[in-house]
């Protein structure tokens, strides 16, 4: 094998065309081997092998610096620089992130998960370069959904007006196949097809048909020529606007072409420059290639069938784009909105039933809240369905534009709470302590699947301000489920499981199930526990609360998200101060960033499994005895918090 | 007076041409003369005067929508929509606001006070109107500095794709005078000037020289016909490729020609459509047209002069701005970065002395802060100035970036707290919530000019991870200020003021006045306090405080923030369990959006004056007599939180 060879990332550039066109191979193989165990981000990842290669070959990486936008496309660029033996830990705990690290290799640039940030850090790079008079090249690799995000526009604008010697790759995978989402796509589009030259030439008829004045023959004789001319030589205007050079596009698939369109581009020493290359997600890998979609994020697979291991489970996402689907038939105001995310957010079952009230914005969330303000301001109801993690990219338009102008705005936080393999940049850890300050707003959580669709019926239903529901990765094994029929949820109400006197467990979402099995072992020692399950982080069932706190000896609260900030606080914070005192701690995570791996790694990492649970609570209890009678009891004295 | 005939809007279009004219000087006189006594954003509601009333001309508000993008230019608008007598009031507690408020007018069709978000308010607008079946238009009037802010472009990018009809007004008030920032600026001066011709003229020779293998002389005769006739046809090709179409540039205080091409984009039934109107800040008042930044906010000021009324203050700011500058004549690894704030943070004094080390992003908060990772990755030191309420912008990369990579980034957090006149929409009271639970931050909050600069020194010193520094706007009445010499700082130490022991006072930064005032109020009534300057969010100086709360009777927190989400929760989250019960109550702000007004009425308003803190905490008290010898003393009972 010639991967065997590559000791070091020098080696790669000894290599003939051939050859690297042989390790592509070789690379495709063990990153299909690895992921059908491990799962991930395959469909990117196979399709930038070549570019990958290219990009090693051409720039003198780690002097150089390539810097991978979102970087799930990474694992290639990996298994090169020096981490090909621990490659098979990729997103496991202990082992390689499936991103970019700087903690792992001196050729991981910076950190990266989220989409739309490699241009700022390009730019940065380039400055920081400038201003310490050093020299090497800077490379921005960005995908064509990630230039969607405002945030790389903000970069490129700066780009263009700084003039500093930055390389732009733009990596256009969307346009095999998938749908096209935006302006910018379609113009991207047109610049691949050629097909601007006609587009132009149509719109140039239209121009001089409504403007009378200018209609005569001459002006039509000259756009027509513009057009052509355009389309033909300069196909990248829209970035040479904002002074950046375009070159390509070119098949990001032929080694060759790509290699020397690189080496030109490495040969200019000055300003800012993009080549648009294209290439093909999944790559190599026919079912990948064939439904990149599924392929994007993927857990275990047969690596012959493509098919994935079955696990059953029917996921909260699924709930959540069922249900609206069957909403939607009744209420055609109901309005469905995804930054990018069909398929992971569930709303592909919307989509097939409502089209036309569906809404794919892009990677923009920015923009998909305040779009479904407006939505939401005119009668309608708009459904927002972001991740946990990206709806960090919206705080403002939430706090700005739903907030302060009280609109009924949905917003459904998928991946709240740890979300396993993806790691630290994709947890939904910060959720809760800002929603939960935000005035005017009704935030839920779910702890099972039936009161995530009563959510939904009830969020359907009630117009009078925001309202934000979070709830985790995963599902449940059901083996049917009623959309149609559905409980009236109340906001604000709380459920008692179990009604023991020793110890309160409040439990938000999908802890419930660990709060379940902790009241069994608790049980088993002796302590009996009230489990309530909150439901409704805002507004607080305060009443509830305080009075299950009085009549038991102590309390801890329950979490999937950061303990600072987080409901527990809440709670402690509007108790009367004479219950505070009963506060034995808050179960959630500490202050620090939580690395990758399963959901059990992890909760076991931070002691959050119902068996360490159920020991720390003991330890923390000191039974006394207040009435002199030697009988085990209720009253807890507690003085200090761990 | 012409004015005194706008009963309504429809009066105003029954009026000729010269007539508008002259109500276009009236309303600026009345705008001038009430701004010259409340303060306000002067020089853009004055750049606005002639398209507010070309807008209201052709199109038939209210049916018709126009949608203001950040709001501060509307003083005209709410002049001719029914509130000129109130008018008066504008920006003053209980009066009329400064920004648009659907409350106050149904031509107000949103909220705003953030940059950027009409043009995804016009989509959302334009669509509901579709899906509702109406007929009406849809306006979204956006600047060109709103235009860098990300957010806009992610509009745009749907704007385009959904083809929507929707009129885009591009109020373009940057290229009078001011510098300009961003790629996207020069584009359009380039627009205006027409001098798209000879730069792309040399740029095709550029590209044949760099390019030998097509330079011959055919391509050149090409390349020189295109760039020609594009210069001249097709100016707004940008937008154009985002298939939206360009129309302009206009002269944004000629009535006719605006009303002229108004009327031209309002016959037009399809798609969407820009249109590029050239207006200058300040327009018709000469101070104004002159100094359009320092009219961009100004308090009240002499209408003759222009001069603001001297308030003596030194603002917190202009610590920054001048700390900085003396620390960049030692340190030359300083950097400074605003998000097109470079007055108001007071960055001009640093930009001042090292302006190779000061960046202006444009209205691009979200790239500002993901820039200065690259910048602090590669041992730079940038510190980045952001108002508090737009660093809501940018909670993702802080999180994301700064957080996780765990770089030494330092921000600045300005305007922290009530801001005053600007109201709801520019509040900084998020911040608190938000930075304080992401991990490896430090977060510090100075109470007085010394201990900002204190921190400053310190932020400059400190690699090992991000900082925050929050402070808030105003300042202090300083004779003279030692910019170089400082006192060590060391985060994670609170400041003991006082030491009584009947109640503990912690302050969190600017509450610090009113915490020394409260001191004397309830020494008057018999109860001594002990007051603490946390000054440290993150770290808590937890030793000092719990110690501090042992041997006091209860306690107290205060801050210029939500008391949700606040160091006070902190605080009680983290003090031992046997201390909780003697919390007695979090000064702060409930849990609602909060108006405009001073802050001396807003403070007034929720009771966090001195006065009515004293009464509160004397109310609270149950004074008993532990010890039975009649003394009255420390021990109180603390029941029920108000």
């Amino acid at each position: 094998m010639i991967l065997d060879s590559i000791k070091e990332i020098s080696d790669l550039r000894k290599l003939a065309i051939n050859e690297i066109s042989e390790l592509a191979d070789e690379l495709r193989k063990e990153i299909i081997e690895v992921i059908s165990i491990n799962g991930g981000h395959l469909a990117s990842s196979l399709g930038v092998v070549e570019l990958t290669l290219a990009l090693h070959y051409v720039f003198n990486t780690p002097k150089d610096k390539i810097i991978w936008d979102v970087g799930h496309q990474c694992y290639a660029h990996k298994i090169l620089t020096g981490r090909r033996s621990e490659f098979e830990t990729i997103r496991r705990f202990g082992g390689l992130s499936g991103f970019p690290r700087m903690s792992e290799s001196e050729y991981d640039v910076y950190n990266s998960g989220h989409s739309s940030t490699s241009l700022s850090l390009a730019l940065g790079e380039a400055v920081a370069r400038d201003i310490n008079n050093e020299k090497y090249k800077v490379v921005g690799v960005v995908g064509d959904g990630s230039l969607t995000g405002g945030m790389a526009f903000e970069a490129l604008n700066q780009i263009g007006h700084l003039k500093k010697d930055v390389i732009i790759v733009l990596n256009d995978n969307e346009h095999f196949i998938s749908e096209n989402v935006g302006a910018l796509s379609e113009y991207l589009m047109r610049l691949i097809t050629g097909s601007l030259y006609n587009r132009l030439r149509k719109r140039s008829y239209d121009i001089i048909k409504k403007l009378p004045k200018f209609g005569n023959s001459l002006y039509d004789f000259l756009f027509k020529m513009e057009e052509g001319v355009k389309g033909i030589i300069m196909p990248g205007v829209f970035f040479e606007e904002l002074d950046i050079r375009y070159f390509g596009p070119v098949d990001g698939h032929n080694l060759k072409a790509l290699i020397n369109i690189l080496n030109r581009l490495n040969q200019i020493n000055s300003g800012p420059r993009i080549l648009h290359v294209i290439t093909r997600k999944g790559k190599g890998y026919k079912p990948a290639e064939k439904d990149p979609d599924i392929f994007h994020g993927i857990g275990p697979f047969d690596k012959k069938t493509g098919l994935p291991a079955n696990n059953n489970l029917t996921t909260y996402s699924e709930i959540v784009g069922k249900t609206l689907a069957r909403i939607s038939k009744f209420d055609k105001k109901v309005i469905a909105i995804t930054a990018a995310m069909k398929l992971g957010t569930g709303l592909n079952h919307f989509s097939e039933k409502a089209p036309e009230r569906f809404f794919d914005v892009g990677i923009a969330e920015q923009h998909a809240i305040t779009f479904a303000c407006a939505l939401a301001a005119k009668g309608l109801k708009p459904f927002v369905s972001i991740y946990s993690t990206f709806l960090q990219r919206a705080v403002d338009q939430i706090i700005h534009d739903v907030g302060i102008m009280n609109l009924p705005v949905r917003i459904l936080i998928d991946r709240a709470g740890i979300v396993g393999e993806d790691g630290e940049t994709h947890h939904g850890l910060f959720d809760v302590c800002i929603i939960k300050n935000i005035p005017n707003f009704i935030f839920l959580a779910p702890s099972n699947c039936s009161e995530l669709r009563d959510m939904l019926y009830f969020a359907q239903r009630y117009d009078k301000g925001p309202i934000a529901i979070r709830y985790p990765r995963g599902g449940e094994i059901l083996n049917e489920f009623n959309y149609n029929e559905f409980n009236r949820y109340e906001p604000g109400k709380s459920k008692r499981i179990t009604h023991g006197t020793d110890i309160a467990i409040f439990s938000l979402g999908d802890m419930m199930k660990i709060a379940v099995d902790l009241h069994k072992h608790l049980e088993k020692e002796g302590v009996m526990s009230s489990v309530i399950d909150l439901l409704s982080i805002k507004p607080l069932d305060l009443n509830s609360i305080q009075s299950v706190i009085k009549n038991t000896s102590c309390f801890i609260t329950m979490e999937n998200g950061y303990i600072s900030g987080g409901v527990g606080e809440s709670i402690l914070s509007e108790i009367d101060a004479d219950l505070k005192d009963k506060f034995l701690f808050n179960v959630g995570f500490p202050d620090e960033f939580v690395t990758h791996g399963t959901r059990g790694d992890l909760f076991m990492k931070y002691g959050l499994d119902a068996e360490s649970l159920c020991k720390k609570i003991i330890e923390k209890m000191k039974w006394i005895n207040p009435d002199g009678k030697g009988e085990k009891i209720r009253r807890l004295s507690v003085r200090k918090r761990a």
